[in-house]
């Protein structure tokens, strides 16, 4: 579906910026790129700021137009700063990464438009994309590096991709030793905890059953929130079976952590 | 509000990154940046790649350590790869963002962690992270130039401000006392209490410091994630205090829970 998605960079003068551009694409998994009429390239500065997405700049196509850059694309959304003379259909980078897989997936044809590093695109430019993308900034400093915004707006057509395909957007990969340690516990199982950590302060002499105050409410708050997995309880329960040996001279000092 | 957000950089070898993440950072409004032991800072190719943003550069603060620069911080975000052997309580970037606009609404200072261009983070500075961030990359090319990073989760956070500004105001009417309890914990505040924890756990003989395994990691992730506030952890700080004395037999049964 990311194949569908290209991005077309207009009259970059910078060859950095068409490496720096061609890694946030590979990063984000999107592997077109078309070049129109590019100052310098190809260019060694790009294969450097590529730093090894070389096999995108490769493959990159070159062409004259921005009408030949857009052939056989069905959706096109052009990067624009605010203030055009003529309002026209607006998306945030978020609703552009929604459009452009939804486009994608239906096997349209995508293309997001990236204007020149100081002048953006043209009016005409502009014109031919039917909707314009706009990466809020603050107005004081709102031009962005061209690769950066090549970057928030692959980002953000990841995201709606892997949220698209039921992917977390968080990588949860854990082993099974990792699954365990994130098991949470019950809630008898925070009981059977808040009972001996009360018996424990009382032994240690911090809780006075005579003006318990808001000691263990306070301690129950703070140990509810935190979501305690059983691997951690574990260790709580071990530390508070040490204390009370401890404080009653029971105490063999020798390592205990197990864990 | 987005001053309270700053954005730490580990490390940096390149300067060019520094100026790429400083235009970033002020693209978004983000003005704060701390230098944690940068190879080459101040340079000229910083300037270049910051296009305009050498104020942010001018402002920036360098120091030695990773703990100078989260001084006052209360939440602090490490960036992160995958495939951590423990696994951390993880965020998207947009999670990030948001939980970066709430803290610094409530008056929390927020640190956003990068770490070294190949290497990034080392364990040690990831575990004094309360979260990882990971940039959903693809896999098969899943290192973003580091100023991409930034400039991605300067973005969301812009995103969420944003959206937090359109809301109507939720009025965070708190009495005076609420305040101070839920006031939170700054980053130094919390390495004080791991170090006290480190020493009780030794004195009670949980832990054996020839044989720490992941204890102390696991309980960082633990205390980390909670969101502690400051009069949580003078409770916390005064059970250990109690707890040492117990086990060194200074134990005067009487009650302290003067909370």
């Amino acid at each position: 579906m990311l194949q569908n998605i290209r991005v077309v960079l207009v009259n970059t003068s910078h060859p950095g910026n068409i490496g720096g551009a061609a890694r946030a694409m590979k990063n984000m998994g999107l592997l077109r790129l078309v070049l129109v009429d590019p100052v310098d390239f190809p260019s060694g500065e790009a294969v450097a700021r590529a730093s090894g997405a070389t096999d995108i700049l490769d493959a990159a196509q070159v062409v004259g137009t921005l009408e030949e850059a857009l052939v056989g694309c069905s959706l096109v959304l052009g990067t624009s700063a605010r203030d055009r003379r003529i309002p026209w259909p607006l998306l945030d980078p978020r609703e552009c990464g929604v459009a452009s897989c939804e486009q994608a997936a239906q096997g349209g044809e995508v293309a997001l438009v990236f204007g020149r590093e100081y002048a953006g695109l043209t009016n005409e430019e502009l014109q031919r994309c039917q909707f314009h993308v706009h990466i809020p900034s603050d107005p004081q400093f709102s031009s962005l590096n061209l690769a950066a915004a090549v970057q928030v707006l692959a980002y953000e057509v990841r995201m709606a991709w892997l949220a698209a395909q039921d992917r977390p957007t968080k990588v949860a990969k854990l082993e099974t030793t990792a699954m365990l340690d994130m098991q949470p516990v019950t809630a008898d199982e925070l009981e059977s905890f808040y009972a001996h950590l009360e018996l424990s302060l009382v032994e240690i002499g911090f809780l006075d059953p005579a003006k318990p105050r808001h000691l263990m409410s306070r301690l129950r708050r703070l140990y509810g929130r935190s979501g305690i997995s059983k691997l951690e309880m574990n260790i709580l329960r071990g530390i508070l079976t040490e204390t009370v040996k401890a404080a009653r001279g029971e105490h063999h000092r020798q390592g205990k952590s197990d864990v």
